[in-house]
């Protein structure tokens, strides 16, 4: 090695040791006969120092030349320090230099290499291995890789087997675009990059590996929104002869374990909850449970009072902002024109203050009573000194509307702290949505989630209204993992395909090897996987996945550290039997 | 939980627990009133009985109707068994079932789903599932993950971090053929997936990063071999301020963690030799240590004495089999049809054989007294009973041939145990090496690879000399790893990419990134990678590799399971701005 020690291990007891040590120069600070240097590594920072008559001058003037980034290897003796630095676990001691090597140069970096940089976004990113030296960012993905550690033993304690799928696979129209890739042996076919391992593992349990997982790369040729990312990581599971209670309880463990062993802190029980009643009560499949607010319905009280607005809503909802009535009627301007940003789309907003006095004070005094607003209190559960934020309109739009305001509300009073963590179930999502564009059902979770038993006959009826055996992990209103207990019967299979809008042909050709599989003796099974770049995200409570991911791809799915993606040869082209042909605009 | 025990943990002390099983239908015997069913997870096999009497008629009846590998629940009390199996673990008991449901039923599997079974590899392909349900196969990907568990616990107790580099990167023209990936957003540009990770853990050591592994997939677009996957596993793994030494002492303590963690065997000390002597006493850069048989080189003893075919060769080089003396005239025409074939392509094959009189006799005794073959037989080391296999010609080729034959004699003799380890280093492998097709060098390991300090000068003079830092883990003949430390400073790294032939331009349009990263302070490091499934076969006592890998691909590089590559749609196509263009024949 080209050191004894890390820049982060030296300590008062260490006195008087000879060591080398070796790292980045932080910052040097020349006073003439004294320079002192602080050398930085992944490990921590130690001060060196350079004495006039204790080092000789040549020493001296290197130490003096050192430019911030040098890589430096330096030999000498641990002192104490005479002004002790109580900041960092180094901060009692510095090292006497008696022999400085330059390892190699550095030229001035295109930014500030501290936690509070002036490098822009784009500038970071093409510069991203001199940002990685940052030490926040570095502690993110050591955050990131405890988690991995943290996840492979628990899996392991479990029994689970960790099996890599393959990445090069077979596109299937269902779902995301694919990326594809073509094959240089066989002209004109491609491979297709996984979106998720689903039906390998689905395979796995048809083997009878039991319980499987991976942390495992996936792949979508979306067009890119801002915190997405053409591939991220999955931690992936499946297990057989599970009912949904099991992995609720299972996974439940293993992000108690990842608190305990990551953050060090305990993790309250996970709340469970329907997607009809997160619906109802949030607006939300994803309720973020730091704080209530939840909806109150006020069709009842509200309606039929004169008030044109609430009486054709087919909602009238609103949600309770504790003490907030002192609010100024800037502040509900304020708010009014938020709802009515195109992004949220409400018409209006109607507020009630409830006063001190136990009056009400409401932008609708003209149409409703003391009396009447007295049981809008008294349903919201409002006491002197809240505030009543009510919309309506169409039922799903206004609970959207509803949902954005009380996160809204929530960020406002302060009440959407970063270091508590409050993690939901959400049960009994439905099996399939409408799609408006392709005027057909889709699979809300994927075509493999099974429909609860005593729903299947609604798929013929109603079948919007056909309930999956699909849940979610919530945290602070995050999804950070969804599941399901699979179809293992290839006629309910072939009978989900046909609702999906698949002609038998299609299922059979994109999908038969797993119906066929379902032939030979499947167990029933069930599974979920976790975004694991938003899992770390969330641990570190950041809202951003991207500092998350060592090298990030920017906004266009470009990496414009290393430059791709980029044009490639003709003869590359000619050897796999393709030619770029430009769409036509 | 379907179950409340899985198949393999019942034991005498469960004795008239009522229990619940779940699992497949290995056998069925069926003795009228008596019936016994074998049941089978991944956990074992548990015995289940069902008796007339005790067990209702139609419980008897379904018992009976159960096919092989039914998917079935039985509820039941644990009995002592009255003929024990003392062969697998829960042989002492057995379940009285007093409950019996079909999960699933199986069509009759098209292979025997037992480890000695009827299916050739094709069909085992098709069928993967349930080529995976064998024991024998499901141990080996069990071996994979354990080796997976322990290699990430000895690293991250060695202070590792774990950064998954990206999966997108950018095509680059040395080496192997990329796979590329089609860029649907930036028409025409494509992204490659990563043949190694090498410049992004490189990049990591310039962010300071100190220590960095990845187990990852990685990709090579090859004209597929018998044992080559198009996909395929590393232990990649990158290190900071360090040299060659403190790389193989870190990396053995791996390895010797591996057979200790995973095989509980404790490994003999790794042995050394330079890439010079591996060639001159083994012809292979990968020698198997199980067996000595080390070259002896028989220039002065064999040449000037009349036999033209030694004289004229460059190399006269022979192996000691010991105790081969009785060989057969039969078994030696034999060996010398097997170097003349044209896979080994030598000339012919000289024998002497130590009788155990002390008199020698030979194919070329019209050429040699018994003096001369003495004195080779003293060089040799031969003793009496002992046989001389001797071959000529080209020093490289002869090498290599009588590499071949030494290997196949470690084979006939029963040198190759599967069940020893015998583990080395070899050193100082040259930095170039030069191409016939291409008329010019290469890099022997890859572009990064730092030459050895005072042989920089011989760059200029004579580049094939030229050693460098670089060193394989070997393995019973077998290459597992390999790495160096690698070139961290632009002017070296620019002198390399000159030497191999690129232009200036190209170097900065392929690796720009990389050398100006070099210029921001790269500290000196170094590093190595392992490829997994090979060290998992290893482990597992097997030549392939590709028993240890889920779902491999064919030898054309097809999955025949999912039938991929296939043919995407034209408007898939359109979407990526492409069209098919086949090759002209």
């Amino acid at each position: 090695m080209l050191r004894t020690h890390t820049c982060g291990e030296l300590r008062l007891e260490d006195l008087n040791k000879k060591v080398t040590l070796a790292g980045w120069v932080q910052r040097v600070r020349n006073k003439g006969g004294l320079i002192w240097v602080d050398l930085r590594d992944r490990y921590g920072i130690t001060q060196l120092i350079f004495e006039e008559g204790e080092a000789d001058a040549a020493l001296l003037k290197r130490a003096g030349s050192l430019g911030r980034e040098f890589v430096v290897q330096a030999h000498g003796k641990v002192i104490e320090r005479t002004a002790k630095n109580n900041k960092i676990p180094t901060g009692e001691i510095e090292i006497k230099v008696s022999d400085l090597q330059v390892l190699n140069k550095a030229k001035v970096p295109p930014f500030i290499i501290e936690d509070d940089t002036d490098g822009g976004e784009d500038l970071r990113m093409k510069y991203r291995y001199l940002d990685l030296r940052r030490n926040s960012i570095r502690e993110k993905l050591h955050l990131r890789h405890r988690m991995m550690q943290e996840t492979r033993k628990y899996m392991d304690l479990a029994n689970f087997m960790e099996v890599e799928t393959p990445v090069l696979i077979k596109s299937t129209p269902e779902g995301a675009r694919d990326f594809v890739v073509p094959s240089r042996i066989h002209a004109g076919e491609f491979y297709a990059l996984p979106q998720s391992p689903q039906t390998f593992k689905q395979l796995l349990m048809v083997s009878g590996f039991d319980r499987y997982f991976q942390i495992v790369k996936c792949f979508r040729d979306e067009d890119l929104r801002a915190d997405r990312q053409p591939e991220f990581t999955q931690i992936d599971c499946e297990m057989s002869f599970v009912e949904q209670e099991d992995i609720l309880e299972l996974f439940e463990g293993m992000i108690r374990h990842l608190f305990r062993a990551v953050k060090g802190l305990e993790l309250e029980e996970v709340q469970r909850m329907t997607y009809d009643d997160a619906m109802r009560l949030y607006g939300n499949d994803k309720p973020d449970l730091r704080f209530g607010m939840t909806f109150v319905e006020l069709n009842e009280q509200a309606q039929d009072k004169g008030f044109n607005v609430f009486d054709s809503a087919e909602l009238v909802v609103g949600i309770c902002a504790k003490g907030a009535a002192d609010y100024t009627r800037k502040q509900l301007d304020e708010l009014t024109n938020w709802v009515k940003r195109p992004q949220i789309g409400a018409k209006g907003l109607v507020y009630v203050k409830c006063n001190a006095d136990g009056t009400f004070k409401s932008s609708v005094d003209k149409f409703y009573s003391q009396e009447d607003l007295k049981s809008w209190a008294e349903k919201a559960g409002a006491a002197a000194g809240d505030l009543l934020l009510v919309l309506s309109g169409e039922l799903d739009a206004t609970r959207k509307q509803l949902s954005e305001l009380r996160l809204k509300m929530g960020d406002d009073l302060g009440l959407r702290d970063k270091s508590v963590y409050k993690a939901l179930w959400v049960l009994d999502f439905p099996l399939l949505e409408w799609d408006e564009e392709t005027a057909r059902f889709h699979a809300m979770h994927h075509p493999f989630t099974s429909p609860k038993t005593e729903d299947i006959p609604l798929l013929e009826t109603d079948p919007g209204k056909v309930r999956a055996n699909a849940y979610d992990l919530v945290i602070n209103g995050v999804e950070i993992g969804g599941g399901s207990i699979r179809i293992h019967d290839r006629e309910t299979q072939q009978l989900m395909f046909s609702h999906l809008g698949f002609t038998e042909e299609e299922a059979q050709s994109q999908f038969g090897f797993l119906m066929e599989a379902f032939e030979y003796g499947a167990p029933p099974h069930g599974g979920i996987a976790f975004g694991f770049d938003r899992l770390c995200a969330i641990f570190g409570g950041s809202d951003s996945i991207r500092d998350y991911i060592a090298f990030p791809k920017n906004n266009a799915g470009r990496d414009v550290m290393i430059n791709s993606p980029s044009s490639i040869s003709g003869d590359q082209l000619t050897e796999l039997s393709l030619a770029i042909q430009r769409k036509k605009d």
